[in-house]
């Protein structure tokens, strides 16, 4: 489970704002859920990709989510320095695994794991229906690196 | 894993409000995670409980969380009422484990679990100091209930 | 500037959660208007109309805001329950004001105004332009009311 | 109103998240409020203060706010960066009043201002009092800068 022996794949500093904080004086566990999909937006972006919905033939194409979790093992304050640290788990034939780190220095504040699936918004049942298709080959590529 | 057979503890009803939703058109992850602590939150209070710190002898009393996972099963749009029922799961010696479920009518919307530590905040380390201690046996049967 | 003598057109009552709350050990500013907006929904749900996009003749139809302010009079806190009075202030052509008073019990804890716009949202510049419209007469005599 | 002629005292630059979105495609309004607030902190912290409450001869500190406004512009979107101009506008014996320019490129997206007043939380009414104090004479200096 731990990734001590890994390279992340990607890593986003982010510095705790106030408006993140909750009245016990910590950082507001939901925001860890939050930094997770911030870092995995800028890992996309840093590969040319884009998280959100976009138009291929037509389809609107995302990346909803699976499951989402976290482990708090310090609490975390307003101006801590955080970096996420974004490691592969698994790329599944329509789903990504990633595991995160959140550190302040030598402090492992939190893991986390989230899982998200690359999908099709369809026109069925009013526009709500999604549906699970396989990540695209130059894709699944840029998301393994070269490593 | 299932809840099948068990009644809930609690349940909360929420209508999904507008700023709950992103650009996908539905309900963005993260405020599952909120919506398992509004319902703690509220069962705490139907015990004469608060989930917020309370000094008790002059120390800072709370629940900080050791972790929560949600599983998204359907989407989940402006406007529904999701019914949140929240099982217990454990009461640990020192930890409470609640599981949830979020339902709209018939359809199951997602599942999620909440670990949290009862905890006293000392005055160690600039008052930044953590520390779990046993829950009372008075606030075990509390939250046992009766059945 | 103060609504003393007008009857509230809607009141939404709300108790604030832990999760809007800051390190400061009151609810964060920002809420406010996101209250205000909670109000608004649920005063449209109640004429049978919808705050959020919806499809008329194959355009989507919203209301993005033009403005909105608050000021804070006295601090809110985890658990309060807030009564939130939406006063309409005046319907334009194209643009609805509504002014808000936050109360718990007899304190007034804020006093807000939210101007909002009847627009659509159109094909051109890749869909992202918005144009405000003019709003229904029949949409004008339900905000209004009998009054 | 407007600060065409004037230099901000700072600027922050803010990527959009995901999260800040909401179903109508836009960043959600209620963001700007915090944007504010993380343009303040971090203009606060580059003059070696803190945003936060903070124990000066045992009393806690802060800057509750006394009200804040924003008028939107031009619709924000995910991914877009947004430079946050802070002005000084006024700085009162106990509070200052900052405006903002939420500007994409030549885009001005928003404009906003901020009331903050200098308080201190007193041991009152179970610590719930705040009472505003004079700014000190030398933070009164590091806000107004050289210029």
């Amino acid at each position: 489970m731990t990734n001590e022996e890994k390279h992340p794949r990607f890593i986003k500093q982010h510095r705790v704002e106030f408006y993140e904080t909750d009245m016990a004086g910590i950082v507001h566990f939901s925001n860890f859920y939050r930094w997770m999909e911030v870092c995995e937006s800028d890992f996309f972006r840093s590969l040319g990709e884009n998280l959100a919905n976009k138009m291929i033939e037509g389809k609107a194409i995302g990346w909803p989510r699976v499951s989402a979790s976290c482990s708090f093992k310090s609490p975390t304050y307003y101006g801590d320095i955080v970096d996420i640290r974004l490691f592969i788990q698994r790329i599944g034939v329509k789903s990504l695994t990633m595991t995160f780190e959140f550190v302040r220095e030598e402090t492992l504040l939190a893991t986390g794991q989230l899982k998200t699936a690359y999908c099709e918004f369809t026109d069925e049942d009013h526009g709500r229906s999604l549906r699970s298709i396989e990540i695209p080959e130059n894709l699944v590529k840029l998301i393994e690196g070269d490593s």
